[in-house]
């Protein structure tokens, strides 16, 4: 049975990153019969230079009848001035709600070979492993009515709609329910449920899905309580369950713990288990074309998309048993450099992937 | 001519910590022959207890005829299953939107002193010193339409409304950009303007009040990224602006970043510069009525006060002035606690600054 897998390589980084994502994914496919095929297809500001469309019609028929997908990462300021309609991060979006994408699964691990990296105590974060699981097809990044109108008084006003329905909330509280139990068997359900009347509603499903799950724990914290907790004691948390905007801002809080964000992948996964995979950091238009970009959070979203996707689990624990040796023998990338380690490109970074497998 | 303030002890820790600050706004009263005169009531919760509601009338009375307002916090676990119509937050917040408040400095500050206390390492926040300006009036925290509604299919959904205006949105970028005038003179405008109209419009009329000030640098930044930079590299940035929610998530994550959030003090001015003063943190109900409370951010807070609304910049400066010595005399509340410094109760910190005045 042949496997088909859409890779959209974006922008800025994306391009580079993924391509040397794509040798490590071809290299496991040999080694391990995988059968996999691939084809790529545009997205993002690159998709709207060429097509006018940040999410052009054939790559969203082409990903819809793929059964995983490869993403780099989409945006840059050439396209800041476009109109919201046709920006790059509609593509990102587009792709996410049209396949229900709706649980984000986005790990914050300290590799114990970078904890220098960290711009935090090492006694704070040394062998952090949270989960951040973030809603992503719902809330106020697809809200309606949204948008910005001129009031009587001749003055703009402008506006987004936050929302959620109990079904919305109850599918990703299974998520995190469901990858809880695979690991610590706690889950921290993040509201604002002293202000905002959405996510009111927000706990009293978590409550009820969690009556589901006698075995995991539920605990609930503030938004804002969480934002500190995560840079005063990070190891508290075990699985965070949000919604897409407090889980934007607090997964990329979680990634930067770390210190090694340039390592971190992410999965988005529908109800049946189809997903996109991409890493955490953005495309970092600054440092693009140049080789500096770090390919290891996407080579990693490879290995995600073997396990969770493909059900290639020892092609999947090969790849990461080498990215582990590349950092073993003290290869970095310039994000992660370090005193007594060799910097070195994107391309010298997946050779030694390649060579490690 | 006599100067009113009011004092909101509110909940928790709120009186305690108070109670430490009165009797240090009396002794600069004295000292410094300021006439100011002061009296009590209720807020949050306690009111609720006692009246029915967390915003009594006669308390909003009192408020508006003020000078200046001190409050303790309000909030907790007592109060979490009431209609969020009475909870204690309605209070805080009919406070900042009947008062029209909507100017929130949230500095944050490494005291050197303290320096240990950070969970970063040292030289990332040595010498940590930017201020957060938030809008506190507007915003998705009082934004209409609101609530929870059953749904044709009987589902419950929640909804909020973030919405942001032209003239909301020029009054707390001047704020922002007039402090700065009196620091670093860069502003950091933040927002999700790759996703959330509203927060177009924000980044829009931020760039045109930018003109009317020549002499600041105005740069932007997504709140991901923000959040990202916060850990990363705090000492980037001088003077941040951003709405309600973001300024909500982000200041409690820059205070927390100092390690002594007990130390921060916050005003929130209208557009006459008469203010409500509060520390940063929260009414940490799990401590309250032990003694264990740091007193040093709302006795902060009346620092803040004197310089901000009562003219009174000396006084403001002889209790900074005690804070620092208290410290450098080694007491420490059980939150800043560290070895070889003595850790003492919130009644004992009081007694210290009192002396060193
Ligand atoms: C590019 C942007 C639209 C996107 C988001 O806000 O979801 C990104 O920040 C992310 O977290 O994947
Ligand atoms: C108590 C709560 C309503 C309040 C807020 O969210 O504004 C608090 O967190 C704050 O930051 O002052």
């Amino acid at each position: 049975m042949t496997r088909n897998v859409l890779v959209l390589p974006g922008d800025g980084i994306g391009p580079e990153i993924v391509a040397q994502a794509v040798r490590v994914l071809d290299a496991v496919n040999e080694q391990f019969s995988l059968n996999i095929q691939h084809e790529s297809a545009l997205v993002g500001g690159s998709a709207y230079d060429e097509t006018g469309s940040p999410l052009p019609e054939a790559t969203l028929t082409k990903a819809k009848a793929a059964d995983a997908i490869l993403l780099g990462a989409v945006g840059g300021p050439k396209w800041d001035k476009l109109d919201m309609s046709v920006r790059p991060e509609k593509g990102l979006l587009g792709l996410r709600s049209n396949l229900e994408l709706f649980s984000n699964l986005r790990p914050a691990i300290l590799y114990p070979q970078l904890a220098d990296a960290s711009s935090l105590k090492p006694e704070i974060v040394a062998g952090l492993d949270i989960l951040i699981v973030r809603e992503l097809t719902g809330g106020i990044y697809f809200g309606q009515p949204r948008g910005i109108r001129t009031l009587e008084n001749g003055e703009r006003e402008g506006f987004n709609t936050y929302v959620y329905n109990e079904s919305e909330i109850r599918r990703i509280g299974r998520s995190a329910f469901e990858a809880a139990r695979q690991r610590g068997k706690r889950v921290c359900s993040i509201d604002k449920s002293n202000v905002l009347e959405v996510t009111v509603l927000w706990k009293e499903v978590m409550e009820e899905v969690a009556k589901e799950y006698p075995d995991v724990e539920l605990t609930h914290m503030l938004v804002d309580n969480a934002a500190m907790q995560l840079v005063r004691a990070p190891k508290q948390f075990d699985v965070m369950v949000t919604g897409n905007m407090f889980g934007d801002i607090l997964s990329d809080a979680a990634a930067m713990l770390t210190g090694s964000i340039g390592m971190l992948p992410s999965a988005s996964l529908n109800a049946e288990g189809r997903g996109m995979y991409e890493p955490c950091h953005g495309s970092a238009p600054d440092i693009a074309g140049k080789g500096l970009a770090n390919p290891l959070a996407t080579i990693l979203s490879v290995a995600m998309m073997l396990r969770y996707s493909l059900d290639a689990k020892e092609a999947a624990d090969a790849i990461e048993a080498a990215v582990s040796k590349v950092l073993d023998q003290g290869l970095r990338t310039a994000d992660i450099a370090s005193e007594g380690c060799e910097t070195v490109s994107t391309q010298a970074m997946g050779d030694a992937v390649l060579n490690a497998l």
